[in-house]
This record gives structure tokens, C-alpha cells and sequence, in this order.
């Protein structure tokens, strides 16, 4: 795991380095709206899913700068799927990684409108000629669009609205994949098949690294949810066990943290499974789907 | 001006005829979100914006069908924008054109994230190549960039930022400016010019109809503000004369009715004259100027 936690502190900076040059400077006008926008996305994150997407395009023969904007911006849309999810009308939540969400500290319009804006950036950001050395249109264009449907009503959006409607209700576990398929899977996905398409993997390359993704962003939410229950509240940086005081469905109540872990491995192990296409050109993937369920935080 | 109004229906039938194919029916799962998309999108636009986008592709030589999903897209911006400025947080409006405002009906939560839905499914239609028929790629991610850039931080969304902060101060004119020409003339502004590109239009056509796109649309926002003062309320379908209430800046308070009018006017000519580059075909376009300023809702 040594070499896995220096891949992921190096490709973290990078992706670091580009959202600080890619997104708008805080002393343009108006001040507010950049400084939310940074403000969320400067705190904190992993960049789990940059990442992803740039080991996908490694996978295929292509560098990390070569798909820098990409990665820069699916961050982008998970900021601002994080700051609407924290509104007052959804999860009402005031912390996020130890910090105050973005409504707390530029209030409730400004957070709407930074989520917004974070969203319409990262399209901004896609099509940006001046940020592509090399790339080929096509293959941007199917980006961008399966970026949007993975992040929409049949994507993410759509799971948030489930999500929301079940709250305080006893759900099954059906309702709970479709949850998590959609809330967090569907961008997971998109960021490792995404990385792939535009680092020009082949038809069957991109096909076993959307697999891969499909596993490794269930095992993913499932970690999420068992780590709600036994993490370390300091370690994870937010209010912990908020899910059960609500109610909320995870998978170590409707299947018991044990079995949770049993389907976590599982999953971990369906990803791997899905890379032996890429032979030794998979093996930092591999490694990321190891550290996903060994990860404490 | 007969014809004219025969051409704005024409081809919005064919708008309300794209949007209704385009965007996912209210069948699917989850319902909640997809009733309150075209709960908004079919609450009576007049599809100033995507009419505009067919208009400058006919103008440089191409015909309403080869640029509809971009129009329809246009339109499906412009509604998220009304959905999350009508929110509490923002403009806590309970009526637009006449009915609910998606919030007082789908409940606030649902109205964030069906906002966010048709932000985020204007990039997918734009990207969705089952509906272009004859489209150069490149192009396609001009377009979608620069849509993107047009209702971000240094368009639209910073002049609701804007719009917001000086809401009960005394503004100045340059703020007035700086609002209309972002929050209002970025979209319109970007519907025109992203036609003209999709259309296939010259370097010197794209700038030409870049710039009536930007005189037209300061007249339309002078005018909105003018039919805010004089208006019919029940020709606007809104609470009228609410601008004045809550001391919203708007030019007539700011240089007065008759000044107002004398401006419009001015912006209208400037747009027309815009226009000479394209000869007889521009003459739609010209006919679409003295529309906006002839109208009376």
C-alpha cells in the first residue's frame, strides 16, 4: 500500500494544482461567488474521482496532464453536487470535512448559486480548446454528454430525489442500490469511463474500465456507509451516525456491518476482476480498488 | 409585422415540438423530477432564445431542424434560471406567467434539484449525437463552451450575484448595466452567436450577429423593465410593478420612462445595424428587433 498512498498524494496535488489554475480567480466580480466556489472546492476533498479518471487514462497509454480539464472538472461537479446536497431544503447539514458547509459561511442564495456555477464551470472548463494540447472532438463531445446524462435525472440527480423521498421511511434493499447506483455510483463510473474514452482507449478497453467503475464506485458508497458507523468522527471530519439518528438507509442496517464488509470485498473483487483485459497496465487500478476498502477515512 | 408573428409562432411550435421529444418523459422514475422539468419548461415561454438560434442559423444558410437541439437546450437554461430565481432564497416569488412557481408546487428541494436537472440536461442534449444529423465536432464544443461560459460566473449567474447584493440599495447606472447586460444579455447574447456557429457561419457573419445579439438584448431587458412599469398584469401573468416594491433597480427608476424608451430604441438600431453585413438575409433578424420593443408582454 506504500506505493498506492504515493500515487494518490502525487496525482492529489495535481489535480489540486489545475483546479487552482483552471477555476476563477476570488478577486474577480463579483468576489462572492468565486470565493464560495473555491471555498468548497479547496476543502478538503480526496479527489477520488480525478483521479479515477486520470489512472483510467493511464491505463490506456495516456498521461495525467493529458486529461487534466476532465479530471478538473468532474471534481467540480461533485462540489457542487456536495454543497446543494448540504442546502437547508435538502440535508440541512451546517459541517462538511470539519468545515462549515457554503450556505453556513456565504448564505443560501450565494450556495445555490455557487453549486450552479461549479456545474456550468465544469462544462465551460470540458470545452475549453486553450486547456487540450491534443484531442480528438468527437470523443470530447461523447464526454461531455455522458458526463451530463451520469450527473442528471437518470444519474445522479435522480438518486439524490430518491434519496430525499425515502428519508424517515423504511426502505428495502432494491431502493438502496438504486440509491447508491445513482447518488454517488453513477459519477464514479463516469470518471473512470470518461478518463478512459478521451485517453483513447479501445471499445473493449473502455468497456472493462466502465465495469470496473461500476464496481469499485458501489464498493465505494458501501465503505461510506460502514465507515458512518464505525469511523472515527475526528478521522472523517463530520457529524457521524447523522445517518441512523435520521434514519437514513445504509447498508449495515439492512444488512448488518458484517455482510456489508462481505459485499464491499465483493465488489472490490468484481472490479479487479474487470481489469484483466489491461494485464500489468491495470495495476494501479487494482491498488485503488484495494486502498478503497482498506481506507479509514 | 404580420409576418413576423407568423414566423415567432412557427417556429415555436417547432421549439415546444423539440422540447416535448427531447426532454425525458414524466413516466420515468423518479416522476417527481421529471413532472417538475416540464412543469417549468411548458409554463408559456415565448422561446425568445431558441427562436433567436434558429433565426441566426437561417440567416447564415442552414434551417431550424439543423440547430434544434441547441435551441431547445437554450430554452432549458433559461427555465432553470427562472426555477432557482423564483426560490425562496433568491426571489421567493410564488407566481410566474400566471401559475405556482415550481417551488410552491414541487416543494423546494425538488425545485433546486429540478433546476440543476435542466442545467445539467442542456449539456447532455447539446452533446447527444443521435440528434445532430450533420455536425462538425469541433464546432459543437465551441458552442457548448461558450454556452457555458455565458451563463457562468462572468454571465449570467454573476449578474443574479449582482442583481441579489444591490437588491434595496440605490444603484447607479454602471450597476444597472453590469446586471442587465450579464443576468439577461449574456443568454441572449450567446443564443444568437451560438446559432451562427453551429450554422456554419463566416468569422465576420458570427461576429455581426454576435453583436445584435448584444444590442438586442439590452432593448428586450430595457423593454422588460418598461412593461414592469406599464404594464397589463394580466398580459404579464405576474405580480407587476413588484420590481418597484422592493426598490429593484430598473431603468425606468434609474433615468426615467421616456429615457427608457429612447434607449431601447437606440438598442434596437444598433442591433439592426448590426445586421448590414447580412443584406436580405438579415431581414428576419431585423423584423425580430422592432418585435421585441413593439411587443406588449
Amino acid at each position: 500500500m506504500v506505493d498506492i498512498r504515493c500515487y494518490l498524494q502525487e496525482r492529489k496535488a495535481l489535480v489540486d494544482e489545475g483546479l487552482a489554475r483552471f477555476l476563477p480567480e476570488e478577486e474577480n466580480y463579483p468576489a462572492a461567488i468565486f470565493q464560495a466556489m473555491r471555498y468548497s472546492v479547496f476543502a478538503g476533498g480526496k479527489r477520488v474521482r480525478p483521479i479515477l479518471a486520470i489512472a483510467a487514462a493511464e491505463a490506456v497509454g495516456r498521461t495525467a496532464d493529458d486529461v487534466l480539464p476532465l479530471a478538473c472538472a468532474l471534481e467540480c461537479i461533485h462540489t457542487y453536487s456536495l454543497i446543494h446536497d448540504d442546502l437547508p431544503a435538502l440535508d440541512n447539514d451546517d459541517y462538511r470535512r470539519g468545515r462549515l458547509t457554503n450556505h453556513k459561511v456565504f448564505g443560501e442564495a450565494n450556495a445555490i448559486l455557487a453549486g450552479d456555477a461549479l456545474l456550468t464551470f465544469a462544462f465551460e472548463l470540458m470545452g475549453d480548446a486553450r486547456h487540450w494540447k491534443q484531442c480528438v472532438p468527437e470523443r470530447l463531445v461523447q464526454v461531455m454528454h455522458e458526463v451530463a446524462y451520469a450527473v442528471g435525472t437518470f444519474g445522479m440527480i435522480g438518486g439524490q430525489v430518491v434519496d430525499l423521498q425515502m428519508e424517515g421511511q423504511d426502505i428495502e434493499l432494491p431502493a438502496l442500490q438504486y440509491i447508491h447506483a445513482h447518488k454517488t455510483g453513477a459519477l464514479i463510473r463516469t470518471s473512470v469511463r470518461s478518463g478512459a474514452i478521451l485517453g483513447g482507449g479501445s471499445p473493449a478497453e473502455v468497456e472493462a474500465l466502465t465495469d470496473y467503475g461500476t464496481h469499485i464506485g458501489l464498493a465505494f458508497q458501501i465503505m461510506d456507509d460502514i465507515l458512518d458507523v464505525r469511523g472515527d468522527e475526528q478521522l472523517m471530519g463530520k457529524a457521524l451516525r447523522k445517518d441512523d439518528a435520521r434514519r437514513k438507509a445504509t447498508y449495515p442496517r439492512l444488512v448488518g456491518l458484517a455482510e456489508s464488509e462481505v459485499r464491499a470485498q465483493a465488489a472490490v473483487a468484481a472490479g479487479i476482476a474487470a481489469l484483466d483485459l489491461l494485464g500489468e497496465r491495470g495495476a494501479v487500478l487494482r491498488d485503488l480498488a484495494q486502498f478503497i476498502i482498506a481506507r479509514e477515512s
